[in-house]
C-alpha cells in the first residue's frame, strides 16, 4: 500500500566511487570470500536465513504474480504498541515473517539481494584482513550499505552490518578494544544496537538530528550513551539540519577525543558522505574539504582503520566526497 | 511501496446488515454521543490525538500531493527487532510516527476515519446503556470493527476498540466481572492485550490458527492464557483452516462454559461473522446455522449482553448471518 518511488540507492554509486578511486591512484583488490559462520558473530542466524530464502518463499507464495510485487514488501509488524503485554511468536507466513525482521517498507527483497548484500560483507571483511596483513588504512567500497541493520532486523536500505562485521572481526584478530566512527548523515542504529551494552566496542557518531524528523526517527539522540557494561561506550552527535563544516567537524573532533579515551586499538570508519550539501537524502551542508578534514582527524589516531562505505547518493559528487575523506586520512596515517 | 488492492471492510456492509435487521423486525436506536473521557478507560490518549489529528497533519506536510498517498500510509516500525536494546522516543515527523500506533500498511486514515471510527465507539456505548436501561441483549451495528486495536496500537482494518471499550463500561456501570467473547475469524489480539493482565474482564476467542499463516500471525496462540493478575483470565481457541460448524461450535461451547467458571456478570460477543464460508477473508466453513447455534449458547448464559459487530466481508450473506446469530442469541435470553 502506498506510492512507489525510485530508489537512490542504486548500483551506480559503486561505479562512480570505484572510478575515482582508480583515477586518484588507489590499489584496488578484489574481495575474497569469508565463511558464512563469521556473520553470527554479529546477527541472528535467522536473520541471515530470512534473506538468503526469503524471496524465493516470496515467489513460491505466490505473490510476485500482482503488479508491483515482484520484491518482498512487508505489511505487518509486531511493534510493542502491537504486542502490549502479549507473548509473540514467529511468524508462519512469508508475507507476514518480513516484518519480523524488515522494520520499513523501503528495503525490499528481491532475487539478487541477498547476495549482493553478502558481498558487500566480504569487503568490509577483506578489509580486515589487509589491515591484519599490515596496511594502516583500508577502504571497503561496500553495497548495500549495513550500519541500520541490528541484530536481527534490517531496513534502511541495509541488510546486513558490514562495519559491524568489520568491527568484531578486528576484535576477534587481537584487538582488545574497537571504536566504529559513523560519518553517515543518518544515525547508525543499527551498529548502535549490536554494541550498546558491550564495553569492548565504541560506538561515536555525528547525523542530522532525528528529533527534526530524520530517519531513525526514535533513536540516534545525545541522551543515548549505553547501558550495562556497555554504558558510557556509546556517544551521538545529533546536529540540525543546515549545519555545515565548521560544527560538523567539531563534532566529529569530539568523537574522535572518545575514541582516544577509550583507548581503542583499532577504528572502523562508516563513511556515508551523505552529509555533503548536494546529497538529497539529508539537510547537511559539509563539503569535500570537511569530509578531507575528517580524515586526517581520524588519521591522526594512528591507529589500524577500516573505512566501510555506507551512504551517499549524489552521483556526480560522490567519488570526490570519498576520496577527499581518504585523502585526508591516509596523509595521517601510519607510514610503515 | 506495495501494491494496492481493493478494500474488502467497506460502507456497504454496515447498509446490508440494517437493511436485514430491519427486515427481521429488529427495533433500530440511534447511537447516542459519548464523551471523548470513555476512550481513556481503555487507550493511550496518544493513539486517540494521533487518530484525530494525523490526517491533516499528513495534508499539512505535503504528502497528499504525491499520487496514491491521500491517506496515511506508515513506512517505518520500529519493532522489537529494531530497537534491540535501545531506548526509544516518539518519532517527530508525521510520516514516521504513524507506524509507531499503526502496525500494518493497511489500515490507513483519510479524512473521514477517525470520525467514523469514534462513531462506532458511541454505538458500542450506546448498546451498553440500552442493557443499563434494562434491554438483556443490544446488538452495535459498528464499523469500522475495533477488536484489533490495543491501548495504543491500530491496525487490522482497526481503529479504535469498540468491543473493548464496551466492556469497560460495564464494569464501570457495575458488573464485577465481564466476558468478552470473539467469534470473529480473526484473534482480536487487541481485546486480548487490553485485558491481559486483568482479573475482571475474561477475553475468550474462536479463530483461524495464527501458526498456519493467518493474521495476526503471531499472537493467538493456545498457549496464550494471561500473566499476571490476568493469569488463566484468558482462552484462545485457534482453528484449522477449513474448520466446519461442529469444530467451531465445540470451541464455542468451550468458552461459554469458561463464561461460566469465571462467574461473569455481562458478556460482550465480537461478533465477527467472517467465520463464515463464503468469507473472502477467511478459511473457516461456518454456516449460519452455526451463528445460529453460538447464539443460543451464548443466550442461554442468561447474562446481560452487548453484541459488538467486528468483521464480516461476505455482502450477500452478510445480513443473514447477523441475523441468524441474534436469532439464536434472543431466543434464549432472558425475557423480562
Amino acid at each position: 500500500m502506498g506510492v512507489t518511488t525510485p530508489g537512490t540507492e542504486i548500483p551506480a554509486r559503486v561505479e562512480v566511487i570505484r572510478d575515482a578511486l582508480a583515477v586518484a591512484g588507489h590499489e584496488l583488490v578484489e574481495a575474497v570470500g569469508h565463511d558464512d559462520a563469521a556473520l553470527s558473530s554479529v546477527h541472528d542466524p535467522r536473520l541471515v536465513m530470512h534473506l538468503r530464502d526469503v524471496h524465493s518463499e516470496w515467489l513460491a507464495a505466490g505473490f510476485a504474480e500482482d503488479p508491483g510485487q515482484d520484491r518482498v514488501v512487508p505489511y505487518f509488524f509486531p511493534t510493542a504498541a502491537m504486542l502490549g503485554p502479549l507473548p509473540s511468536q514467529r511468524a508462519a507466513a512469508v508475507h507476514a515473517r518480513a516484518g519480523q525482521f524488515c522494520y520499513d517498507t523501503m528495503t525490499l527483497v528481491g532475487p539478487g539481494t541477498y547476495a549482493a548484500a553478502r558481498a558487500a560483507v566480504d569487503c568490509a571483511l577483506t578489509a580486515v584482513d589487509l589491515i591484519g596483513d599490515g596496511a594502516t588504512v583500508a577502504y571497503a567500497l561496500c553495497r548495500p550499505p549495513g550500519h541500520h541493520v541490528t541484530r536481527e532486523g534490517y531496513g534502511g536500505s541495509c541488510y546486513l552490518n558490514n562495519a559491524a562485521l568489520a568491527a568484531q572481526r578486528l576484535r576477534d584478530h587481537g584487538a582488545a578494544k574497537v571504536a566504529v566512527i559513523d560519518l553517515d548523515a543518518h544515525h547508525g542504529n543499527g551498529t548502535a544496537a549490536i554494541f550498546y551494552e558491550r564495553d569492548d566496542v565504541l560506538y561515536g557518531s555525528v547525523h542530522v538530528d532525528p528529533g527534526a524528523g530524520w530517519f531513525p526517527h526514535v533513536v540516534g539522540f545525545a541522551d543515548e550513551t549505553g547501558s550495562g557494561e556497555g554504558a558510557g561506550t556509546t556517544r551521538n552527535e545529533p546536529l540540525s539540519p543546515g549545519s555545515d563544516d565548521a560544527v560538523w567537524c567539531e563534532a566529529v573532533a569530539r568523537l574522535v577525543a572518545s575514541v582516544t579515551a577509550f583507548s581503542a586499538e583499532a577504528v572502523v570508519v562508516s563513511l556515508g558522505v551523505d552529509a555533503a550539501a548536494d546529497d538529497p537524502e539529508s539537510p547537511l551542508l559539509v563539503s569535500a574539504d570537511g569530509y578531507r578534514s575528517a580524515g586526517r582527524m581520524l588519521g591522526q589516531l594512528e591507529l589500524p582503520s577500516v573505512v566501510v562505505q555506507e551512504g551517499g547518493y549524489h552521483l556526480p559528487s560522490l567519488g570526490g566526497l570519498v576520496c577527499a575523506y581518504l585523502d585526508g586520512h591516509a596523509s595521517e596515517a601510519i607510514h610503515e
